[in-house]
């Protein structure tokens, strides 16, 4: 019989939120050296560090650990279990797009998904956004088009360019995708529950004889002004608090692949273009990405055959509406190396607090999670107690 | 059937040999700055990178690969057989005292095994080096003592203290334990075979009343002028060419304690002073030492019971009269992870050319080496094979 008392403990990553190095962010963000320390790895043996120092502290060397990420923090969990097994005995890894690198996955399998998603609602609404970019782009290039898009989409200052608004939009509908919930939510925004079918009602809604642009308007506004109190946007209001750091890393290390396919996509067709991402990222960084360095790390190629034989105790959880389910681990890889997969949950739903409105399969994918946790504290709890039988 | 051709590629550790960062030894070791990139994550993070590159360089990334290192080399290939699953199938960590670290082993054990393999050869060696330190530190009390120390040791400049000369002494001995092969060997310096017998027959054989310094020199010029062609003795002559990069190490990350036992060592008795450590490691590279942090990044508290659930396919092979052996892996930790140990062997001799003279035991040794390293392989083709069945 134990006593058991948990610990939650929420550890941030440097460089991010309050955890700056060199004294304040503008000098932490100041240049490639300072920002050299701002790694995945770093990441992980700040952590590592962290959890022995405060187990020592607490004379609580034998409590077990056990790490939960979603997203990068996911992708962290999975990976600090893998790389220190002496540290945490198992990962929940929500969402975490570990095989989102080189040729593992197909680069179009991002935008693909976020494409089903709006296509699973209504056709009408796929092929609505799928032919909007064509309109937008053309009325841009004529007199006056960007003044017109401008009113269209009541932006607070006159567009400089029709490709901003098309960024704008795409932004937009991957964000729905994967925040597509089964209720209300404020990930990054506040949105309604199953936000894309929002969307598409309120596109396929528009009254015969409305355009292409009004609509789309009508229907991202579910996204960027669900509350209705915005009175016009901002091109460069960016939700997403840790963009400047992420874009940094994903300029480093975390080299993701992306493509947008000409037949399944409803976004503009595009082919990966490594290149021009390495003349972006120096010119924005001044740095030279290592597209093969995270799998070098942390293995990626095959990924499934090498944790066969060697890691245990990590949950792959994910929903497959959201578009980083493409990039994760969906099959499970052995009997300790489990994938958790819901077909209508969005990104780290299963990490989100419990609600009266969770439906079944939620609860039933938290179940599951808890009950794999419980299993790995027993074994730990079990050989622990061999040990002392000894 | 399978068509297997071997590759065996060195690969040299950064900061040592010709593999020199900022253009020269010079900068590379001009302050903490530029010795900041000397470290064992670095290492095996170049290996990764290197090994991964190459293979792809040549097309070769089904091609397995197994680490082999010896003494910091075989910690090496342990750690990287945990941190790099899916680029090394495998690993052989010779004399590798991963467990050497923090109070894992007790501090006394290196120079308790040294001192051993003097008195299993005879007692009236052991208790001859055992009252020499005494002798030595009051001779150099002494007037003149120092020069006579200087003359008695054949020193080619004038000793500046006694303790110089017990450190050049201590040295000698701790190399001719570690280099105790039973044949004659080039090991840092030319020796005999077993050359500890050959030193305390030449203490013990000296004609009766013989005092104990003149002993002692007859005995140590086994170690320091075996082939007879040495004039005088420089006290800064180090055979150990690493040395300054390893010093970095010794005072950055890779802080081992040791300690001498009044009782069971023939060596001065010291205990284990971290503080003096720091202090010397500030004054020399300017660094702090940050002695818990191999056992944070690489385990070391509960080595076994993390890697019998965790890793695969590592031997530690070891002989019993390496000191280091102290403070490596001597029992079988699981199926896969095994301890191969040699009553007579020394410092990674298992790694050194086979040879006419070598004993039974250690042609048994590196039998069951290659035995269970072909057994890796198998494994590894044949999943190979069942995943193209598939």
């Amino acid at each position: 019989m134990f006593v058991t008392r948990f610990e939650v403990l929420g550890l941030q990553h440097r460089y991010y939120g309050e955890s700056m190095p060199y004294g304040s962010r503008e000098e932490a963000y100041k240049n490639v050296t300072t920002l050299a320390h701002l790694t995945a790895e770093q990441a992980l043996a700040d952590y590592a560090v962290l959890i022995t120092e405060l187990k020592r502290n607490l004379s609580a060397q034998a409590c077990p650990v056990v790490l939960f990420g979603g997203s990068y923090g996911g992708m962290l969990a999975a990976w600090m279990r893998l790389k220190y097994p002496h540290i945490a005995i198992g990962a929940l890894a929500s969402s975490a797009p570990v095989l989102q690198f080189e040729d593992i996955v197909p680069p179009e399998i991002f935008y693909d998904i976020v494409s089903n998603d709006f296509r699973r609602e209504s056709v009408d609404c796929f092929n609505t956004i799928k032919k909007s970019w064509n309109v937008i782009a053309s009325e841009g290039e004529k007199n006056d088009g960007l003044l017109r898009l401008t009113r269209t989409f009541r932006f607070c200052k006159k567009l400089e360019t029709a490709d901003d608004l098309s960024n704008w939009l795409s932004s937009a509908y991957s964000y729905l995708a994967m925040g597509n919930y089964p209720y209300p939510s404020d990930f990054l925004m506040p949105m309604p529950g199953n936000p894309i079918k929002e969307v598409c009602r309120r596109i396929d809604s528009c009254p015969d004889g409305t355009g292409i642009l009004q609509r789309i308007f009508e229907g991202v506004s579910v996204y960027y002004n669900y509350t209705g109190t915005v009175d016009c946007f901002d091109l460069d209001d960016d939700p997403h608090g840790m963009t400047s750091g992420w874009d940094w890393q994903a300029c480093s290390e975390m080299i993701m692949p992306f493509a947008s396919s000409k037949n399944t996509s409803m976004f503009p067709a595009y082919d990966y273009d490594y290149t021009s991402e390495e003349e972006l990222c120096l010119e924005n960084f001044h740095v030279k990405p290592r597209p093969t360095w995270i799998t070098t790390e942390f293995g990626g190629h095959g990924f499934k055959s090498v944790l066969k034989t060697f890691g245990s105790n990590i949950i792959f959880s994910n929903g497959l509406l959201d578009p980083w389910s493409g990039g994760s681990v969906l099959e499970d890889i052995s009997d300790t190396i489990v994938a958790l997969v819901t077909e209508k949950g969005a990104h780290h739903l299963d990490l989100r607090p419990a609600t009266a409105q969770d439906p079944d399969w939620l609860v039933d994918q938290r179940t599951a999670e808890v009950e794999l946790i419980k299993g790995w504290l027993e074994e730990y709890y079990e050989k622990r107690k061999a040990t002392f039988d000894m």
